[in-house]
């Protein structure tokens, strides 16, 4: 057996269920997702990582709408199947709409396309940009 | 001779000028920086490669600022020099504070993570995820 | 029909069973995994990938077990959903256990952060670790 | 002015000097390294990095040199040029030997071919690693 | 609901259809692939999309084939599944034989070590390669 | 000290001189460039990444120059810098010209972008491609 299995509430260890009692809380919501389930195989992973996710994505200089939007391309641009699910359903709660979507894959497509047309003209950063 | 050499406005031909004075006056700088140079290269290529650019940044459902912060978390997520350093300098020219984007960095950082988690995992996308 | 399809021993040539034959023998399995079943389309890749896996993944300076978690570390980077799978597996066999699976993973996307929050920030390398 | 810089310790807040301060004891060293001093731009992300790291680089299931070792195949894999080297210093200071370099190096690189040609054979999963 | 539906032709507006048609022209095919019909959701992306790659991939100095070959080698890179089954189909069509597909992934996983081990090792670039 | 250091033909063990001198006299140039000099500091790494370029590269259903351009786009797509440069100089010695290298820029750069746009819309495989 190699494959990791998720950890539900009633199995938990007490360390888990406090991380898991602490997301449904901030996040309204009856369940955590299945990722935070995988996570509970470490508990110490999972505390770190819940901490810094909710530092990181709480209201700042941006709303948590640009930074699941920012979620969102940078996951696209990996490539990260459960990730690219997860956070256009997030960006969607925080109110990502149709056109929103559709403009963030533009711009996640174009940036792909012109990081590799940089790269492959060996384009020198302009004195300006370096300052 | 093998690295492509940049295309002064002087030296270009009448389909690169024309590219460029478009660059020029949408952007209102008094000259290209030096993406547009290499480009220019492949007149074909930074005639689309502008066009799409142009209509992709435009002011839509998001503002330019949110848009380039994207583009900016892109490049870092993919380790483009050129790229983060002229959209860095894009993105402060259209409103980003030190304070926006310290708050990117940290969202593209810990995206990058927590995709690798995922894929480590091998979480499976939630059935709400996937509708 | 393009999707390639896998070659069995009983229907795989000569050359092909010669290579399957080494890998059941080095690893004492009865039948090969599919990786090598697909790459069995291409003889030559077939054999010179065997080779240079076997050479690479023999005991040295690195013990088995540290070679598969690099490994490891690495797919789940790349996202490569096969190679995680038949790594995660092959490092348990070297004695992965679960406490080291999880630290590999936390060690990996720790990894990826930082990578990128380096790439943002632009840090120009210590004089120290470039000599 | 876009290019973040450094913060030194003599101009650094209190909040900074403490991070700093903790990486010295912890490591050691006359002075931090330029990924922290430039992290320093924003002490929340400079606080929540280096106790990311502490935790998860500390001794456990696996030595810090193999964590060093995973540390810096990710960080070749994903071309960050400052992480190559200051992970190579510092895996070195953890007892990485030449060879132990090189066998880094070598499982690093075929990870990374043997990871597209599953993608490109589209290798499906095995059962036996699936569970 | 955040999954994106793909739109068919018959729901499609009057900018889609025009897009749609023209695809089914150039390639004399009855229906476009799944790729077009989800991209259908962003009308202007679609359009900008097709016109782009119609452009690109037309022939040139280089034929089809080789085009396509190099399109189905970088998605072989970035460990797309949707890319990697579009362009393998669409080099068969364009004359990719057995042996020219084991050719582009033997080449395609060959560079993808070799990019590595220039990372890792650090190599810096030769004068020659450099003008 | 530890950045890796280039391996001179004078200051070579014997297995070393053999690989050089093969490069030197299968590509009929008077030294070899830094790559292998670098890896020189692993003889085995040498001799096996050598043995199979010299196959892998060699003439067969495609040709050096469509080979070279397909390490290049790869190279480009990873953002490896000395990839790219010593690529692109192979690919210019087999007789890629200025349209071609411009060709492989905008397949590059596209099959970049639509990578993104087919991850970000989950678009699923069509049942045709997957036969």
């Amino acid at each position: 057996m190699s494959r990791p299995k998720p950890i539900e509430y009633r199995d938990a260890p007490v360390e888990v269920r406090a991380v898991f009692d602490d997301i449904k809380n901030s996040r309204n919501v009856p369940d955590v997702n299945n990722f935070w389930k995988y996570l509970a195989n470490d508990p110490a992973t999972l505390r770190r990582t819940w901490d810094s996710v909710k530092e990181v994505m709480a209201p700042g200089a941006l709303d948590p709408l640009a930074k699941e939007m920012i979620y969102l391309a940078v996951s696209v641009s990996n490539g990260c199947g459960y990730c690219i699910a997860s956070h256009t359903a997030a960006a969607r709660k925080a109110g990502m709409t149709d056109a929103m979507f559709a403009e963030v894959m533009a711009v996640t497509g174009m940036a792909n396309e012109t990081n590799r047309l940089a790269n492959g003209y060996r384009v020198p950063i302009d004195e300006a940009f370096d300052r």
